[in-house]
Protein backbone atom coordinates (compact mmCIF):
# COMPACT_ATOMS: atom_id res chain seq x y z
CA UNK A 1 0.00 0.00 0.00
CA UNK A 2 1.14 3.37 -0.91
CA UNK A 3 1.94 5.61 2.47
CA UNK A 4 0.08 8.45 2.76
CA UNK A 5 3.04 10.84 2.37
CA UNK A 6 6.26 10.35 0.53
CA UNK A 7 8.59 12.51 2.86
CA UNK A 8 8.37 14.02 6.09
CA UNK A 9 10.12 16.15 7.93
CA UNK A 10 10.52 16.25 11.52
CA UNK A 11 11.67 19.65 13.05
CA UNK A 12 12.51 19.04 16.86
CA UNK A 13 13.73 15.30 17.45
CA UNK A 14 12.14 15.17 21.32
CA UNK A 15 9.23 12.79 22.94
CA UNK A 16 6.46 14.30 20.72
CA UNK A 17 8.40 14.46 17.37
CA UNK A 18 10.48 10.89 17.66
CA UNK A 19 6.78 9.32 18.94
CA UNK A 20 5.01 10.58 15.65
CA UNK A 21 8.21 9.37 13.68
CA UNK A 22 8.17 5.91 15.77
CA UNK A 23 3.83 6.02 14.97
CA UNK A 24 4.00 6.87 11.49
CA UNK A 25 6.72 4.45 10.97
CA UNK A 26 5.07 1.93 12.58
CA UNK A 27 1.71 2.00 10.48
CA UNK A 28 3.59 2.65 7.15
CA UNK A 29 2.30 5.99 6.88
CA UNK A 30 5.52 7.97 5.81
CA UNK A 31 7.98 6.43 2.54
CA UNK A 32 10.98 8.03 4.42
CA UNK A 33 11.30 10.06 7.70
CA UNK A 34 14.00 13.07 7.54
CA UNK A 35 14.86 15.13 11.19
CA UNK A 36 16.34 17.95 11.98
CA UNK A 37 17.19 19.44 15.61
CA UNK A 38 19.71 21.42 16.68
CA UNK A 39 21.16 19.14 19.43
CA UNK A 40 22.90 16.28 16.99
CA UNK A 41 22.75 13.66 19.55
CA UNK A 42 19.15 13.52 19.81
CA UNK A 43 19.51 12.39 15.77
CA UNK A 44 22.43 10.17 16.63
CA UNK A 45 20.08 8.33 18.52
CA UNK A 46 16.88 9.01 16.29
CA UNK A 47 18.87 6.79 13.39
CA UNK A 48 20.46 4.29 15.90
CA UNK A 49 17.36 3.44 17.29
CA UNK A 50 15.31 3.51 13.97
CA UNK A 51 12.64 6.07 14.40
CA UNK A 52 13.87 8.22 11.95
CA UNK A 53 15.77 7.40 8.13
CA UNK A 54 18.18 10.58 7.57
CA UNK A 55 19.57 12.90 9.89
CA UNK A 56 19.39 16.39 8.42
CA UNK A 57 22.32 19.47 8.77
CA UNK A 58 19.58 22.45 7.97
CA UNK A 59 15.96 22.85 8.42
CA UNK A 60 16.07 24.15 4.73
CA UNK A 61 17.74 20.26 3.69
CA UNK A 62 15.25 18.72 5.77
CA UNK A 63 11.57 20.48 4.76
CA UNK A 64 12.79 20.25 0.97
CA UNK A 65 11.00 18.09 -1.25
CA UNK A 66 8.74 16.75 1.98
CA UNK A 67 4.96 16.27 1.53
CA UNK A 68 4.67 16.97 5.44
CA UNK A 69 6.73 18.77 7.42
CA UNK A 70 6.24 18.43 11.48
CA UNK A 71 7.19 21.67 13.72
CA UNK A 72 8.07 19.25 17.55
CA UNK A 73 9.25 22.32 19.12
CA UNK A 74 8.92 24.44 22.14
CA UNK A 75 6.64 27.40 21.03
CA UNK A 76 8.50 30.14 20.60
CA UNK A 77 11.06 28.63 18.85
CA UNK A 78 8.43 28.11 15.93
CA UNK A 79 8.71 31.90 14.25
CA UNK A 80 12.77 30.90 13.29
CA UNK A 81 11.88 27.86 11.76
CA UNK A 82 8.97 29.00 9.99
CA UNK A 83 11.52 31.56 8.52
CA UNK A 84 13.06 28.93 6.98
CA UNK A 85 10.00 27.65 4.85
CA UNK A 86 8.93 30.47 3.24
CA UNK A 87 9.75 28.34 0.08
CA UNK A 88 8.25 24.90 1.07
CA UNK A 89 5.28 23.69 -0.58
CA UNK A 90 4.77 20.80 1.61
CA UNK A 91 2.14 20.86 4.31
CA UNK A 92 3.27 22.24 7.62
CA UNK A 93 1.87 21.48 10.95
CA UNK A 94 2.90 22.02 14.58
CA UNK A 95 2.25 20.29 18.12
CA UNK A 96 2.49 23.70 20.12
CA UNK A 97 0.74 24.33 23.52
CA UNK A 98 -0.20 27.45 22.16
CA UNK A 99 -1.87 28.39 18.81
CA UNK A 100 -2.61 32.00 18.27
CA UNK A 101 1.51 33.18 17.71
CA UNK A 102 2.24 30.06 15.25
CA UNK A 103 -0.53 31.55 12.99
CA UNK A 104 0.74 35.36 13.53
CA UNK A 105 4.48 34.49 12.87
CA UNK A 106 3.25 32.72 9.42
CA UNK A 107 1.28 35.89 8.79
CA UNK A 108 4.27 38.15 9.11
CA UNK A 109 7.06 35.87 7.78
CA UNK A 110 4.64 34.77 4.69
CA UNK A 111 2.91 38.19 3.54
CA UNK A 112 -0.31 36.00 4.41
CA UNK A 113 -1.37 33.06 6.36
CA UNK A 114 -0.63 30.22 3.86
CA UNK A 115 -2.92 27.72 2.99
CA UNK A 116 -0.85 25.00 3.72
CA UNK A 117 -0.47 25.90 7.54
CA UNK A 118 -2.77 23.59 9.73
CA UNK A 119 -1.79 24.41 13.59
CA UNK A 120 -2.25 21.54 15.49
CA UNK A 121 -1.41 20.16 19.07
CA UNK A 122 -2.25 16.84 20.56
CA UNK A 123 -3.09 16.62 24.24
CA UNK A 124 -0.79 13.67 25.24
CA UNK A 125 2.60 14.07 26.80
CA UNK A 126 4.82 12.30 29.46
CA UNK A 127 7.52 12.98 32.27
CA UNK A 128 9.81 11.63 30.30
CA UNK A 129 11.76 13.57 27.61
CA UNK A 130 13.47 13.44 24.60
CA UNK A 131 13.55 10.65 21.68
CA UNK A 132 14.52 8.32 23.76
CA UNK A 133 11.33 8.11 25.24
CA UNK A 134 9.48 8.20 22.10
CA UNK A 135 6.11 6.18 21.93
CA UNK A 136 4.84 4.99 19.01
CA UNK A 137 1.23 5.02 20.54
CA UNK A 138 1.76 7.87 22.59
CA UNK A 139 -1.19 9.60 21.27
CA UNK A 140 -3.82 6.70 21.07
CA UNK A 141 -7.14 7.59 22.49
CA UNK A 142 -5.87 11.03 22.91
CA UNK A 143 -7.58 14.55 21.62
CA UNK A 144 -5.41 16.34 19.22
CA UNK A 145 -6.95 19.70 18.18
CA UNK A 146 -6.69 21.09 15.14
CA UNK A 147 -7.19 25.30 14.37
CA UNK A 148 -6.60 25.87 10.52
CA UNK A 149 -7.73 29.21 9.92
CA UNK A 150 -10.33 30.21 7.80
CA UNK A 151 -7.89 30.15 4.48
CA UNK A 152 -6.67 26.60 5.19
CA UNK A 153 -6.72 24.57 2.04
CA UNK A 154 -9.07 21.85 2.86
CA UNK A 155 -6.99 19.17 1.19
CA UNK A 156 -4.51 19.32 3.70
CA UNK A 157 -6.45 19.67 6.73
CA UNK A 158 -8.03 16.73 5.84
CA UNK A 159 -4.40 15.45 5.50
CA UNK A 160 -3.65 16.04 8.97
CA UNK A 161 -7.06 14.72 10.58
CA UNK A 162 -6.13 11.48 8.61
CA UNK A 163 -2.46 11.52 9.82
CA UNK A 164 -3.97 11.83 13.38
CA UNK A 165 -7.08 9.36 13.02
CA UNK A 166 -4.24 6.85 11.92
CA UNK A 167 -2.18 7.42 15.04
CA UNK A 168 -5.65 6.25 16.86
CA UNK A 169 -6.33 10.33 18.05
CA UNK A 170 -9.41 12.08 18.15
CA UNK A 171 -9.49 15.00 16.37
CA UNK A 172 -11.22 18.18 17.15
CA UNK A 173 -11.25 21.89 15.12
CA UNK A 174 -11.69 24.77 17.05
CA UNK A 175 -10.36 28.77 16.65
CA UNK A 176 -6.63 29.17 17.99
CA UNK A 177 -8.25 32.08 20.00
CA UNK A 178 -10.39 29.67 21.41
CA UNK A 179 -8.21 27.00 22.01
CA UNK A 180 -5.25 29.21 23.69
CA UNK A 181 -8.40 30.30 25.67
CA UNK A 182 -9.82 26.90 26.84
CA UNK A 183 -6.02 25.38 27.00
CA UNK A 184 -4.97 28.45 29.34
CA UNK A 185 -7.82 27.66 32.00
CA UNK A 186 -7.03 24.07 31.91
CA UNK A 187 -3.56 22.82 31.67
CA UNK A 188 -1.21 26.34 31.43
CA UNK A 189 -2.85 27.62 35.04
CA UNK A 190 -2.71 24.28 36.49
CA UNK A 191 0.72 24.25 35.86
CA UNK A 192 1.32 27.23 36.75
CA UNK A 193 0.29 26.69 40.14
CA UNK A 194 1.48 23.26 40.44
CA UNK A 195 5.34 24.43 40.20
CA UNK A 196 4.72 27.79 42.48
CA UNK A 197 3.61 25.68 45.16
CA UNK A 198 6.25 23.14 44.59
CA UNK A 199 9.05 26.31 44.13
CA UNK A 200 7.36 27.37 47.67
CA UNK A 201 8.17 24.47 49.19
CA UNK A 202 11.27 23.73 48.38
CA UNK A 203 12.62 27.10 49.30
CA UNK A 204 11.63 25.83 53.07
CA UNK A 205 13.97 25.36 55.38
CA UNK A 206 12.65 22.69 56.22
CA UNK A 207 11.94 21.29 52.74
CA UNK A 208 13.97 17.93 53.31
CA UNK A 209 11.19 17.08 55.50
CA UNK A 210 7.98 18.52 53.69
CA UNK A 211 9.18 16.47 51.04
CA UNK A 212 9.43 13.56 53.06
CA UNK A 213 6.07 13.56 54.66
CA UNK A 214 4.18 14.78 51.05
CA UNK A 215 0.93 12.72 51.05
CA UNK A 216 -1.21 12.71 48.18
CA UNK A 217 -2.41 16.38 47.52
CA UNK A 218 1.71 17.52 47.19
CA UNK A 219 2.29 14.12 45.12
CA UNK A 220 0.11 15.13 42.45
CA UNK A 221 0.99 18.31 42.20
CA UNK A 222 4.72 17.11 41.98
CA UNK A 223 4.16 15.20 39.14
CA UNK A 224 2.83 18.58 37.31
CA UNK A 225 6.23 20.12 38.27
CA UNK A 226 8.03 17.72 36.14
CA UNK A 227 7.08 18.67 32.97
CA UNK A 228 10.01 20.19 30.56
CA UNK A 229 10.96 24.07 31.63
CA UNK A 230 11.31 25.40 28.82
CA UNK A 231 8.43 24.43 27.34
CA UNK A 232 6.42 25.81 29.56
CA UNK A 233 8.84 29.04 29.70
CA UNK A 234 7.59 29.48 25.82
CA UNK A 235 3.54 28.80 26.36
CA UNK A 236 3.23 31.43 29.66
CA UNK A 237 5.37 34.03 27.16
CA UNK A 238 3.17 32.94 24.14
CA UNK A 239 -0.36 32.72 25.88
CA UNK A 240 0.43 35.47 28.25
CA UNK A 241 -2.90 37.93 27.98
CA UNK A 242 -4.82 34.67 28.48
CA UNK A 243 -2.70 33.03 31.21
CA UNK A 244 -2.99 36.34 33.37
CA UNK A 245 -6.81 36.78 33.22
CA UNK A 246 -7.36 32.79 34.38
CA UNK A 247 -4.61 33.60 36.88
CA UNK A 248 -5.93 37.02 38.27
CA UNK A 249 -9.78 35.10 38.23
CA UNK A 250 -8.31 32.59 40.27
CA UNK A 251 -5.59 34.82 42.61
CA UNK A 252 -8.98 36.63 43.35
CA UNK A 253 -11.06 33.29 44.27
CA UNK A 254 -8.27 32.02 46.67
CA UNK A 255 -8.54 35.44 48.52
CA UNK A 256 -12.35 34.80 48.73
CA UNK A 257 -11.60 31.31 49.96
CA UNK A 258 -8.92 32.77 52.52
CA UNK A 259 -11.80 34.94 53.65
CA UNK A 260 -13.91 32.50 54.50
CA UNK A 261 -11.42 30.30 56.31
CA UNK A 262 -10.40 33.25 58.40
CA UNK A 263 -13.90 34.06 59.20
CA UNK A 264 -14.76 30.34 59.81
CA UNK A 265 -17.65 30.42 57.71
CA UNK A 266 -17.29 26.13 57.49
CA UNK A 267 -20.84 26.00 55.90
CA UNK A 268 -19.47 28.13 52.97
CA UNK A 269 -16.44 25.99 52.50
CA UNK A 270 -18.39 22.58 52.55
CA UNK A 271 -20.42 24.13 50.21
CA UNK A 272 -17.33 25.28 47.68
CA UNK A 273 -16.23 21.52 48.45
CA UNK A 274 -19.42 19.95 47.41
CA UNK A 275 -19.85 21.81 43.85
CA UNK A 276 -16.02 21.12 43.20
CA UNK A 277 -16.54 17.12 43.71
CA UNK A 278 -19.64 17.17 42.09
CA UNK A 279 -17.78 18.61 39.33
CA UNK A 280 -15.07 16.53 39.32
CA UNK A 281 -17.24 13.74 39.44
CA UNK A 282 -19.32 14.61 36.17
CA UNK A 283 -15.83 15.00 35.07
CA UNK A 284 -14.35 11.62 35.73
CA UNK A 285 -17.95 10.45 33.99
CA UNK A 286 -17.18 11.98 30.63
CA UNK A 287 -13.63 11.12 30.68
CA UNK A 288 -13.44 7.79 32.40
CA UNK A 289 -10.42 6.64 31.09
CA UNK A 290 -8.47 10.45 31.88
CA UNK A 291 -8.81 9.40 35.55
CA UNK A 292 -6.85 6.68 35.93
CA UNK A 293 -4.19 7.41 33.31
CA UNK B 1 -1.61 -16.61 69.65
CA UNK B 2 -2.96 -13.88 72.02
CA UNK B 3 -4.43 -11.53 70.09
CA UNK B 4 -2.48 -7.85 71.21
CA UNK B 5 -6.17 -6.07 72.00
CA UNK B 6 -9.48 -8.10 73.72
CA UNK B 7 -11.85 -6.09 72.76
CA UNK B 8 -11.51 -2.64 70.28
CA UNK B 9 -13.91 0.20 69.85
CA UNK B 10 -14.40 1.81 66.21
CA UNK B 11 -15.91 5.03 66.87
CA UNK B 12 -16.92 6.18 63.06
CA UNK B 13 -16.92 3.33 60.35
CA UNK B 14 -15.99 4.92 57.44
CA UNK B 15 -12.93 4.32 54.89
CA UNK B 16 -10.56 4.29 57.36
CA UNK B 17 -12.29 2.83 60.69
CA UNK B 18 -13.38 -0.07 58.40
CA UNK B 19 -9.57 -0.22 56.67
CA UNK B 20 -8.21 -0.24 60.08
CA UNK B 21 -11.30 -3.10 61.47
CA UNK B 22 -10.67 -5.38 59.07
CA UNK B 23 -6.86 -4.92 58.73
CA UNK B 24 -6.64 -6.00 62.54
CA UNK B 25 -9.38 -8.93 61.92
CA UNK B 26 -7.61 -10.06 59.45
CA UNK B 27 -3.94 -10.37 61.16
CA UNK B 28 -5.45 -11.43 64.23
CA UNK B 29 -4.86 -8.12 66.10
CA UNK B 30 -8.11 -7.79 68.00
CA UNK B 31 -10.37 -10.14 69.85
CA UNK B 32 -13.52 -8.56 69.61
CA UNK B 33 -14.31 -5.54 67.30
CA UNK B 34 -16.89 -3.50 68.42
CA UNK B 35 -18.59 -0.29 66.36
CA UNK B 36 -20.35 2.63 66.60
CA UNK B 37 -21.40 5.01 63.59
CA UNK B 38 -23.91 7.47 63.46
CA UNK B 39 -24.96 6.08 60.63
CA UNK B 40 -26.34 2.76 61.08
CA UNK B 41 -26.65 2.08 57.54
CA UNK B 42 -22.61 1.92 57.92
CA UNK B 43 -22.82 -0.15 61.40
CA UNK B 44 -25.64 -2.86 59.31
CA UNK B 45 -23.05 -3.02 56.42
CA UNK B 46 -19.76 -3.31 58.48
CA UNK B 47 -21.86 -6.70 60.27
CA UNK B 48 -22.64 -7.98 57.07
CA UNK B 49 -19.47 -7.41 55.55
CA UNK B 50 -17.55 -9.21 58.12
CA UNK B 51 -15.69 -6.20 59.20
CA UNK B 52 -16.67 -5.93 62.67
CA UNK B 53 -18.22 -8.02 65.29
CA UNK B 54 -20.48 -5.78 67.15
CA UNK B 55 -22.59 -2.64 66.24
CA UNK B 56 -23.08 -0.71 69.08
CA UNK B 57 -25.92 2.26 70.38
CA UNK B 58 -24.01 4.04 71.99
CA UNK B 59 -20.19 5.72 72.26
CA UNK B 60 -20.03 4.50 75.72
CA UNK B 61 -21.81 0.98 75.61
CA UNK B 62 -19.21 0.48 72.76
CA UNK B 63 -15.75 1.59 74.39
CA UNK B 64 -16.68 -0.40 77.80
CA UNK B 65 -14.20 -2.25 78.35
CA UNK B 66 -12.11 -1.97 75.63
CA UNK B 67 -8.25 -1.87 75.69
CA UNK B 68 -8.66 -0.27 72.53
CA UNK B 69 -10.80 2.86 71.15
CA UNK B 70 -9.82 4.45 67.70
CA UNK B 71 -11.50 7.91 66.99
CA UNK B 72 -12.08 7.76 62.79
CA UNK B 73 -14.24 10.75 62.49
CA UNK B 74 -13.56 14.27 61.09
CA UNK B 75 -11.45 16.32 62.97
CA UNK B 76 -14.11 18.49 64.55
CA UNK B 77 -16.16 15.64 65.23
CA UNK B 78 -13.68 14.62 68.18
CA UNK B 79 -14.15 16.97 70.96
CA UNK B 80 -18.17 15.68 71.20
CA UNK B 81 -16.89 11.69 71.14
CA UNK B 82 -14.14 12.33 74.14
CA UNK B 83 -16.62 13.97 75.49
CA UNK B 84 -18.14 10.35 76.03
CA UNK B 85 -15.27 8.78 76.79
CA UNK B 86 -13.93 10.65 80.30
CA UNK B 87 -14.47 7.35 82.45
CA UNK B 88 -12.99 5.18 80.12
CA UNK B 89 -9.64 4.01 80.50
CA UNK B 90 -8.80 2.14 77.37
CA UNK B 91 -5.88 3.64 75.09
CA UNK B 92 -7.73 6.25 72.94
CA UNK B 93 -6.00 6.83 69.56
CA UNK B 94 -7.25 8.89 66.50
CA UNK B 95 -6.69 9.29 63.26
CA UNK B 96 -7.33 12.84 62.02
CA UNK B 97 -5.40 15.32 59.74
CA UNK B 98 -4.60 18.18 62.53
CA UNK B 99 -3.62 16.99 65.67
CA UNK B 100 -3.93 20.12 68.04
CA UNK B 101 -7.34 20.52 68.62
CA UNK B 102 -7.56 16.93 69.34
CA UNK B 103 -5.22 17.42 72.59
CA UNK B 104 -6.57 20.68 73.08
CA UNK B 105 -10.02 19.08 73.37
CA UNK B 106 -8.75 15.94 75.73
CA UNK B 107 -6.73 18.70 78.13
CA UNK B 108 -10.21 20.62 78.66
CA UNK B 109 -12.49 17.84 79.06
CA UNK B 110 -10.52 15.52 80.80
CA UNK B 111 -8.80 18.16 83.42
CA UNK B 112 -5.43 17.28 82.15
CA UNK B 113 -4.09 15.47 79.06
CA UNK B 114 -5.24 12.14 79.36
CA UNK B 115 -1.80 9.54 79.85
CA UNK B 116 -3.83 6.96 77.56
CA UNK B 117 -4.48 9.19 74.65
CA UNK B 118 -2.12 9.04 71.44
CA UNK B 119 -3.15 10.74 68.66
CA UNK B 120 -2.11 9.37 65.32
CA UNK B 121 -2.60 10.46 61.70
CA UNK B 122 -2.29 7.67 58.75
CA UNK B 123 -0.96 8.97 55.56
CA UNK B 124 -3.44 7.03 53.76
CA UNK B 125 -6.47 7.65 52.07
CA UNK B 126 -8.50 7.25 48.54
CA UNK B 127 -10.81 8.76 46.35
CA UNK B 128 -13.37 6.00 47.60
CA UNK B 129 -15.76 6.58 51.04
CA UNK B 130 -17.54 4.20 53.69
CA UNK B 131 -16.80 1.27 55.60
CA UNK B 132 -17.63 -0.23 51.78
CA UNK B 133 -14.31 0.55 50.34
CA UNK B 134 -12.55 -0.94 53.13
CA UNK B 135 -9.27 -2.33 52.77
CA UNK B 136 -7.18 -4.27 54.97
CA UNK B 137 -3.82 -3.49 53.52
CA UNK B 138 -4.79 0.31 52.72
CA UNK B 139 -2.17 1.27 55.31
CA UNK B 140 0.80 -1.17 54.15
CA UNK B 141 4.07 0.70 53.00
CA UNK B 142 2.09 4.53 54.21
CA UNK B 143 3.73 6.65 56.70
CA UNK B 144 1.69 7.32 60.10
CA UNK B 145 2.46 9.90 61.81
CA UNK B 146 1.74 9.71 65.90
CA UNK B 147 1.68 12.76 67.99
CA UNK B 148 2.16 11.69 71.78
CA UNK B 149 2.05 14.54 74.39
CA UNK B 150 4.51 14.56 76.73
CA UNK B 151 2.59 13.15 79.42
CA UNK B 152 1.65 9.75 77.41
CA UNK B 153 2.27 6.89 79.11
CA UNK B 154 5.19 4.69 77.02
CA UNK B 155 3.14 1.86 77.37
CA UNK B 156 0.31 3.23 75.47
CA UNK B 157 2.31 4.45 73.18
CA UNK B 158 4.41 0.93 72.49
CA UNK B 159 1.33 -0.30 71.77
CA UNK B 160 0.00 1.74 68.73
CA UNK B 161 3.45 2.05 67.11
CA UNK B 162 2.80 -1.94 67.19
CA UNK B 163 -0.87 -1.64 66.22
CA UNK B 164 0.66 0.21 62.95
CA UNK B 165 3.55 -1.21 62.49
CA UNK B 166 1.45 -4.86 62.07
CA UNK B 167 -0.71 -3.06 59.77
CA UNK B 168 2.32 -2.79 57.63
CA UNK B 169 2.71 1.28 57.84
CA UNK B 170 6.17 3.38 58.87
CA UNK B 171 5.48 5.28 62.02
CA UNK B 172 7.02 8.23 62.84
CA UNK B 173 6.52 10.78 65.90
CA UNK B 174 6.65 14.57 66.18
CA UNK B 175 4.92 17.04 67.87
CA UNK B 176 1.45 18.15 67.17
CA UNK B 177 2.22 21.54 66.13
CA UNK B 178 5.06 20.36 63.82
CA UNK B 179 2.28 17.89 62.46
CA UNK B 180 -0.16 20.64 61.73
CA UNK B 181 2.59 23.09 60.17
CA UNK B 182 3.85 20.41 57.65
CA UNK B 183 0.74 19.31 56.58
CA UNK B 184 -0.45 22.96 56.47
CA UNK B 185 2.12 23.45 54.02
CA UNK B 186 2.35 19.53 52.13
CA UNK B 187 -1.38 18.66 52.06
CA UNK B 188 -4.40 21.05 53.14
CA UNK B 189 -2.69 24.48 50.70
CA UNK B 190 -2.67 21.82 47.98
CA UNK B 191 -6.36 20.38 48.26
CA UNK B 192 -7.47 23.96 48.76
CA UNK B 193 -5.45 25.18 45.59
CA UNK B 194 -7.56 22.21 43.59
CA UNK B 195 -10.65 22.70 45.46
CA UNK B 196 -10.52 26.12 44.38
CA UNK B 197 -9.09 25.67 40.53
CA UNK B 198 -11.97 22.99 40.15
CA UNK B 199 -14.72 25.32 41.72
CA UNK B 200 -13.67 28.28 39.78
CA UNK B 201 -13.75 26.47 36.02
CA UNK B 202 -16.58 24.18 36.71
CA UNK B 203 -18.39 28.20 37.48
CA UNK B 204 -17.19 29.07 33.90
CA UNK B 205 -20.26 29.46 31.30
CA UNK B 206 -18.26 27.06 28.85
CA UNK B 207 -17.50 24.65 31.73
CA UNK B 208 -18.52 21.01 29.99
CA UNK B 209 -16.03 22.02 27.36
CA UNK B 210 -13.22 23.23 29.64
CA UNK B 211 -13.99 19.89 31.07
CA UNK B 212 -14.14 17.82 27.71
CA UNK B 213 -10.42 19.48 26.93
CA UNK B 214 -9.25 19.42 30.92
CA UNK B 215 -5.76 17.37 30.02
CA UNK B 216 -2.99 16.79 32.16
CA UNK B 217 -2.81 19.36 34.18
CA UNK B 218 -6.16 19.48 35.54
CA UNK B 219 -7.02 15.74 35.41
CA UNK B 220 -4.36 15.61 38.66
CA UNK B 221 -5.87 18.45 40.18
CA UNK B 222 -9.30 17.19 39.88
CA UNK B 223 -8.54 13.74 41.20
CA UNK B 224 -7.40 15.70 44.47
CA UNK B 225 -10.72 17.56 44.77
CA UNK B 226 -12.22 14.44 45.08
CA UNK B 227 -11.84 14.47 48.59
CA UNK B 228 -14.49 14.16 50.89
CA UNK B 229 -15.50 17.85 51.86
CA UNK B 230 -16.86 17.50 55.30
CA UNK B 231 -13.78 16.04 56.13
CA UNK B 232 -11.71 19.00 54.65
CA UNK B 233 -14.39 21.45 55.76
CA UNK B 234 -13.09 20.23 59.22
CA UNK B 235 -9.43 20.25 58.41
CA UNK B 236 -9.66 23.98 57.22
CA UNK B 237 -11.51 25.14 60.32
CA UNK B 238 -9.35 22.95 62.96
CA UNK B 239 -5.98 24.05 61.15
CA UNK B 240 -7.04 27.37 59.90
CA UNK B 241 -4.18 29.67 61.40
CA UNK B 242 -0.88 27.54 59.99
CA UNK B 243 -3.26 27.03 56.48
CA UNK B 244 -3.64 31.04 56.16
CA UNK B 245 -0.03 31.60 56.91
CA UNK B 246 0.94 29.11 54.08
CA UNK B 247 -2.11 30.03 51.84
CA UNK B 248 -0.79 33.88 52.28
CA UNK B 249 2.77 33.15 51.40
CA UNK B 250 1.34 31.12 48.14
CA UNK B 251 -0.58 34.47 47.16
CA UNK B 252 2.41 36.22 47.49
CA UNK B 253 4.29 33.71 45.64
CA UNK B 254 1.34 34.20 42.68
CA UNK B 255 1.48 37.56 42.77
CA UNK B 256 5.16 37.15 42.17
CA UNK B 257 5.17 34.91 39.20
CA UNK B 258 2.21 36.85 37.87
CA UNK B 259 4.19 39.70 37.29
CA UNK B 260 7.34 37.60 36.00
CA UNK B 261 4.62 36.96 32.80
CA UNK B 262 3.50 40.19 32.81
CA UNK B 263 7.00 41.55 32.30
CA UNK B 264 7.84 39.18 30.09
CA UNK B 265 10.82 37.98 32.21
CA UNK B 266 11.10 34.49 30.75
CA UNK B 267 14.40 33.44 32.43
CA UNK B 268 13.39 33.91 35.72
CA UNK B 269 10.19 31.91 34.96
CA UNK B 270 12.51 28.84 33.56
CA UNK B 271 14.54 29.35 36.53
CA UNK B 272 11.36 28.97 38.81
CA UNK B 273 10.05 26.01 36.79
CA UNK B 274 13.72 24.17 36.69
CA UNK B 275 14.28 24.75 40.41
CA UNK B 276 10.84 23.22 40.86
CA UNK B 277 11.58 20.74 38.97
CA UNK B 278 14.79 19.51 40.90
CA UNK B 279 12.66 19.38 43.83
CA UNK B 280 10.39 17.12 42.50
CA UNK B 281 13.27 15.15 40.84
CA UNK B 282 14.48 14.95 44.33
CA UNK B 283 10.68 13.90 46.37
CA UNK B 284 11.11 11.37 43.68
CA UNK B 285 14.19 10.17 44.44
CA UNK B 286 13.35 9.79 48.05
CA UNK B 287 9.89 8.49 47.68
CA UNK B 288 10.23 6.08 44.51
CA UNK B 289 6.75 4.72 45.64
CA UNK B 290 4.64 7.39 46.24
CA UNK B 291 4.99 9.43 42.79
CA UNK B 292 3.81 6.48 40.48
CA UNK B 293 1.02 5.15 43.13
Amino acid sequence: MQPQFNKVSIIGLGLIGGSLALGMKQRGLAGHIAAYDANRQALTAGIKMGVIDESADTIKTCASDSDLIILAVPVLSIREILAELTDISGIITDVGSVKRPVIDAARELFGEIPSHLVPGHPIAGSEKHGVQAANPNLFENHKVILTPPDSADSGAVSAIVKLWESLGAQVMKMTADHHDSVFAQTSHLPHLLAYALVDMLSSQGDSLEIFEYAAGGFRDFSRIAASDPVMWRDVFKANDEKVLDSLDQYIEHLAEIRNMIAAGKAQELEALFKRAKIARDHFAAINPGSIND
